[in-house]
């Protein structure tokens, strides 16, 4: 499947969920199937921290790599592009396509670096909104996306309940935890401390690459779990060419930890990576209601919630209890939970399993009954 | 309780565990109680990754903060120093004291940053009984300590069965995890890329405080857990001054992490930082045997091991598992849980629990009866 990655520029300033407004704002975006008729095909699929629009196909034939979410979405595949018209666009504050901090400010001529403006998962929303109505769309046969995507997609739900008729949400909480708060600090201060950074100022000069390797590779530990860094490391020593280490050899974790953190820098901003993480912090989907009961009661959806067994940055415990929160409110919300031992990245692994729990909702989709009757995190679907 | 730290030069070089050795060995070392005239009442108390031989008391009255395990040693309480003479030394390789990294090699003239040789779990506790040996002793009542310090007990009663009669290890394990090394591999990478790291040549200037602070900084995070910060952070926003952001207001939770990054800086070295956690990571109490069970099999002390029930980074079922290996080769092994919130750090925080697991054990020492009828990780030791 051929995949074409296409731009949109809104013709508005988009005005800003923490004050003031972007001007120019570019959205990168690529679809996938045919949109119907009735405009009613639409699915939006939202990525995570580091993704972007290219969540399946290939820009050409000879390219070894797919997009991120490739193995479900296609024809025949869970999010089966022969009945679905499927957008994926890269979030605004990104770096591949969409307006960032690395995007030229008007104001100066100047890449924008850190006069970027605070920007938040609403923000990220409001800007799909805006790109979705252009192409004619104002109706989403379904939302969905894991961690931060998840998070959109729950943005999604309860601030355009219009729109939304289904959303399956992946390794995602309406709220952002301090230990995720804390591990993403740990990212920016690693950037921040490379003099290559430069107070954001680095452009065009690759930046604080060794301080975005850092970054990534605290990231890269809190997407996998502890039983599943034993089974795929161990304590093995490394094989491949790592860099200098005063101290002896190093471990295979190590290595892949290095190679994971180097490979980010070959194809992201550091200056988008401060704002992303920002954004998720900042996000509480409660924010601008006198409560989260108020919030939530918005929802219109049917709502699948997945946990994940082995994440502990988004503890399937509490992607559950949010699930429980929805029901308790009379809103059609059904918990699942993938077996997995990749911890948070299960839902950028786990395909299978992910084909199974997507495509038994898709084609449940208005058959309310089974969501009503699906027991709470036992794994199954009940039609 | 006033305390004072003493220091012993060893006689000879250290021949080291992964070849070489180390010459001149100053270890530093406090005492509390007083050494009975059969030289059989001693505790052996083995600090974690950053702390020291001030495990108890004051060094001077007028003094607001005393020693680490300050709340179990001492007059009356768990480690009653009325009854046990309670040792505890600084580690090679560390900065408060004994002979690390910052210390003058002797060859140049200068100190030894990387060319200080790698030091393990091994030589820390090598060091330990020439230590031991020249104060008289060779029987340790008991070894103690938590994290790198229950590894060091692990090692003890492995490699020096005749020497331990006893030992109360909290949340430990024989070897340290692919995870735990990614963390501190992370802490690694902070620290070297930081300019002030200067190969490790920064003395006598502080070096690399901004680098040093970001390791302790996701140690911090490992050291606690996702339940627990939720109640002591929460979504707060930051109320103490806190360094340059250009994101916006900062989180509670970022604020306590910069401040304990800084807090570390002003009192530990960054290169003992890395010989440390490599030292961690090294870790494998079966290294040197055939296996894992010829290892374990030499162990003759009786053995508590205390899980504690929000430690990821060693967790509960692990420690228990270790526990079940070890009965299963017919060992005295107890395991015990502290339940608690605050992660891998509840060892330094839980004295109620501490004081009550430990009192009851050293009570019972010698009485092996209730070490076989204590069920695994009820919670109660039953005598």
């Amino acid at each position: 499947m051929i995949s074409r990655k296409q731009f949109y520029t809104l013709a508005e300033p988009l005005k800003l969920w923490r004050g003031g407004s972007l001007y120019p704002v570019t959205i990168a975006y690529e679809t996938w199937g045919e949109l119907s008729p009735e405009r009613d095909n639409v699915i939006l699929v939202l990525h995570a921290l580091t993704g972007d629009s290219h969540a399946a196909g290939k820009y050409s034939e000879d390219e070894d790599k797919c997009g991120w979410w490739d193995p479900l979405i296609g024809p025949g595949r869970a999010f089966d592009t022969n009945r679905y018209f499927v957008i994926c666009s890269n979030v605004i504050g990104g770096c591949q396509g969409s307006t960032g901090p690395s995007s030229i400010n008007p104001e100066t001529g100047y890449p924008y670096a850190m006069d970027f403006p605070v920007i938040t998962i609403q923000d990220m929303v409001a800007a799909q909104v805006e790109l979705l109505k252009a192409l004619g769309i104002n109706k989403l046969l379904a939302v969905t996306g894991g961690s931060i995507g998840g998070m959109q997609a729950i943005e999604w739900v309860i601030r355009y309940p219009d729109w939304v008729e289904n959303a399956l949400i992946f390794g995602a909480l309406p709220k952002t935890s301090p230990q995720s708060i804390g591990f993403n600090a740990v990212g920016r201060q690693a950037i921040m401390i490379d003099p290559e950074w430069k107070g954001g100022k680095y452009y065009p000069s690759p930046g604080p690459v060794a301080g975005l390797s850092v970054a990534r590779m605290v990231g890269m530990i809190t997407y996998q779990s502890y039983e599943g860094m034993w089974i795929r490391f161990g304590r093995k020593l490394a094989t491949r060419p790592t860099t200098y280490s005063p101290l002896g050899e190093k471990f295979d974790v190590e290595g892949y930890l290095e190679y994971q953190g180097y490979k980010l820098t070959q194809r992201f901003d550091a200056n988008s990576y401060l704002y992303l993480t920002r954004a998720m912090d900042l996000y509480d989907a409660s924010e601008g209601f006198d409560s989260e009961l108020e919030a939530y009661d918005r929802i219109r959806a049917n709502i699948l919630l997945v946990g994940i067994s082995t994440d502990w940055l988004y503890p399937p415990h509490e992607v559950k209890a949010f699930a429980n929160q929805l029901r308790d409110l009379g809103k059609n919300a059904v918990y699942e939970e993938l077996d997995s031992i990749h911890g948070h990245d299960a839902f950028l692994k786990e395909w299978e399993q992910m084909t199974r729990i997507i495509t038994l909702y898709m084609e449940n989709l208005g058959d309310e009954a089974h969501y009503v009757t699906s027991p709470l995190g036992d794994g199954e679907l009940i039609k």
